[in-house]
């Protein structure tokens, strides 16, 4: 089923971009646990639109509200449940979508999956908007993983082919990203990548860009072999953040081109720990952590919901049609991607641990 | 689990590459389906080791006995387990290895996973060997999704720098690369990726590259949002494939560089079909097939077990080493690794279906 | 986890007896199908508290808000999620069962694995509130069942000791307890029921007795053998109601005492149609519906939780300790359970279908 | 999927009674643990057919090859698979029951589930000698469960109305039945059964009778509320042994007829330890161990199989039949179902822990 992720920290996410609310479920969560519900607020406001130019106007509380699980903020063994409440829709806006199917959207396959009766309402069960419980579950996970030295962060790698650095992959800097809503190792193409994106909304179009996300304090031999390696877990779970389009561990595609004397990390020895003295695997070896900092990088595609008349066909007519998609759309949605990647990687990892 | 995968047509892998033999359960074939024992045997046959000069010198002869779920070559609606027997194992090649573990392979992690009871023979169950019951399972699922007009071909996209043509992703042609032990599209570049991997070999080297593949015939609205998607799908199966380090789907990364009016798919009528004109979707939205020919490829990364000193660090005295790999190993695994793909991505997609 | 049940209409409940709401998430639902709100209110009236004597005097609406997963009445394709508010809670009456645990009640073994943190308000979520969004999902699950012709109905086959007529196993008659809030085949007996009920009330203890169930219109072939078999999905559905301590299909613990010769039902044909004379197997052969009704029966203990002095031991000082429970229990939880057993039972069903 | 059981230890269960082999996958054993294989034999022994009187005259060695998953005796970390052939088959004696399904048995049910093509040969995978691999896999529990100081024992309660001693359910003796073929607790009683069964045998009929299984040595608050209690995974293991129609925990259906002061189990400190000084609830409370013994019944249906003529529908003509049942059957399971029920509970608990 495609809302329930993991077995040990298990996850079941419900709702519609539209319905009365949307949430989730956590199984799995020992009894004992002190959650602190301003990191969690505070997480999720990174993703939560509305903030700023480059994000849709929409404004959404994003307040989640715990029913179940906690007892004066301490979990007491049993399923949480967050939720949240959907407020400031604008339904008619999406009537039309019904018939006329967005390029490169969902609505098409999802009409013809459920026969005419998805909910095309704000793109349904398939809106960004379903990452916001995806962010509370990932906020909640991680609060556990850092108890145990596990850190994860992540930034935008690159925006409408502007880079920002990548990444040391031996010896990652996870700390300067924290908290910040446009997370650059570099500032300084801070500006430029803001530019691109205000260009292309008032062009009405939209730009792309990859997401560098990475893990430290992992230890060595998480995961397994065959279809439970690290690369499957975290695959399956990035490919659940909307527009994610592909995924590469390590040097990734570059290693396509090199030669294994070239691509292999030598192992030695640091302060009596077995390290590597380069990272090109990413710190996964065989499926497993290798002890080294986890590194990986997503490619999330441009908004599709552009306002560009764009050709699409009438699914009552079965002819093509003009359509301009009205409604508020992010320009680019890399900056709010990034802590769904977070969110997404502490879901993967809390249940290899 | 490791060794599970799927819902519906779930397989359960076992064995080391060492052990007395290796083989797969598959749970979820219906009663009544007629199973092609030559078809599976041809499709086996091009992963199988020691045919040309870039495999291993390794002579398996990866004959799969089934064992249960067929009677009289008609599947009986139980689970069918097929046993591959290992014969050509030369176990003292890896005795040392215990300890000394190979740079960019499994050995280190398994051994701090499992405190050393890990099997260190052949890889264990860390080998590529054990892509030869899954190679069963897909040849099994490929029977039965080609009755439903759906099928899977790969190509070498890339060795060690020298690029086959790419699929059209409109209108890929799978045929000619059919039953191709060396598949590519544009055979011409055929001479230079031998000579590249030849090169390696001599050098004690390895080479690495991409695989691209395609699937024609999938109908619309396959997969479901989230975390059941097609991607989330087909990537957790792809990186059972030993060295797979990314995975892309349509145009991938590229994707991040262009704009939403140059990224997005614009849909058409043909022939009273909805289809798009441009497949930069790979044929995936929204999670869901959108009934354009599925497009994705991964990168494959030059075989780690190469003859050339390396260092590692002795796991006994926790002291830096060189390392000598001995035993045979593939100079390039991406031709073997083609099928393994065509099957992971058959077993994946059935259980969508 | 225990919180999920079933594949194909996977139920996830969550919540406790006094937290802010309980409810569940329903996926596996198809889009399409036209929910009877109605049907399902009066369904779950039949579990609800505090309409009779025999019932605790707590009052709960338990009316379920559907937050996701219908639009307009219309299943759309993704999670059904219902919560329901709890409201009535005197949860101050449970604050000393925190160290003194209720004999043959959850707490005791709450406390030991949950380290003390374990929500002891009502019983948590071990509370036989936690039947209420089971019965919502039930009430769900038998309006796709009824469309099917499939049709479960559930009697009090005892209480105290006091017997109902059983079953025609053969032959079930389920439409004369429809909607019954004290369903009885033989009505005759309710007064003496009700009054061995009231005896126990009015001497601070409680009552136990079984429940028959029967369904009718199953295809044969449903279930699987080994661990998926109609027996094995039912029963692991049926322990999930509290204080149910075993279940026997068909003639059950009686066939241990009768020979093949007078156990087994001989075949004969009725109408055309394949039949059994007798149904001794409770419609149940090999784990597979056979096509002949199904019936089974499960025990239900009498309700731990009584006002007479117990003797129990206090876990601060480990001594023991007489506690007299205060707070509102039923003094027989039989008639309130035959609804959660329909809940369950089609909970079951429909993941077999 | 109904060959699989668990999540921790998970079991997959693969094979006919007469296809080449049948066998088992265990996946979630630790690395570093030391098998011994005598000890798993001497289990199997017990269950295997071909010793006395009261089995069938089948001889089948079930000596389990195992071919992955341990080396040099202790296991790898990787999936154990272990493997049985079938030997002593005599598939000509079914070929007519193809289209006279036997009653009570799973012929009919099976032919209408598979369209026909189920491997009808010695009942297919619906024989009980898929109980072979289920007791290899077991025993592997058992010696897990063992090393942590849990027992199981199973004795047999009734065959044919004659009753042997129940447990002391406060303080089970499990050591008395080691390893006894015809385990009984009162060995006196051990003629008049066998002498039942004889007479059975003689008479072309078969007998049933109940086991009643005890474990001791379980911690305080294994399993989890809801769908994943101990009543729930035990029953969904035991009901995937053929002939088994019912399950009681604790005193079972005999607590439909108590009050709650006389079911209720009050606590008491012994040595300091917490324990309950009656134990009606038969060691689970709220679906999770109370520290007390577990003990559970179930009752086995006489053997469907019998060589008295029995009324049948010819499935061609559809046209009702007399049936011979002709081949080697058991006149009473029961003693050989002990240890199935012994292995079913290992595996059940050691999911739990």
């Amino acid at each position: 089923m495609s809302c329930n992720f993991g077995e040990k920290f298990k996850i079941t996410i419900f709702g519609q971009s539209h319905s009365e609310a949307i949430g989730v479920v956590i199984d799995g969560v020992p009894a004992g646990i002190t959650l602190d519900g301003e990191k969690i607020a505070s997480f999720m406001a990174r993703r939560a639109p509305g903030k700023n130019a480059y994000s849709t106007k929409r404004k959404e509380a994003d307040c989640p509200e715990i029913v179940s699980g906690v007892v004066d903020g301490i979990t007491c063994g049993t399923p949480i449940c967050a939720i949240i409440r959907n407020s400031d829709q604008h339904s008619k806006d999406y009537s039309k979508l019904k018939i006329l199917p967005r390029p490169s959207h969902s609505d098409f396959a999802a009409y013809m999956k459920h026969g005419g009766f998805n909910d095309i309402r704000g793109g349904g069960n398939f809106s960004g908007r379903m990452t916001a419980p995806m962010c509370f579950a990932g906020a909640v996970a991680m609060q556990i993983l850092e108890k145990k030295g596990i850190k994860i962060g992540a930034h935008i790698e690159k925006i409408a082919g502007v880079c920002d650095t990548r990444f040391d992959p031996v010896n990652p800097d996870i700390s300067t990203l924290d908290g910040k809503d446009f997370p650059l190792i570099n500032d300084s193409v801070k500006d430029e990548m803001l530019a691109k994106i205000e260009a292309a909304r008032l062009d009405c179009d939209s730009v792309g860009g990859v997401i560098e996300c990475a893990v430290t304090g992992l230890p060595v031999g998480l995961g397994e072999p065959m279809f439970g390696g690290v690369e499957n877990v975290l695959s399956q779970a990035m490919f659940a953040v909307p527009a994610i389009k592909g995924i590469e561990f390590g040097n990734g595609f570059d290693c396509a081109d090199l030669k294994g004397s070239e691509n292999n990390d030598e192992f030695t020895v640091n302060d009596g720990k077995i390290t590597t003295v380069t990272n090109n695997h990413g710190g996964i070896l065989g499926g497993l952590t290798s002890g080294m900092p986890l590194i990986f990088r997503v490619a999330v595609k441009p908004t599709p919901s552009i306002s560009k008349p764009q050709m699409t066909v009438n699914l009552e007519t079965n002819k093509p049609e003009e359509l301009v998609i009205e409604g508020r759309h992010d320009p680019c949605i890399v900056p709010r991607a990034v802590p769904c990647i977070e969110a997404a990687t502490a879901i993967a990892l809390i249940n290899l641990i």
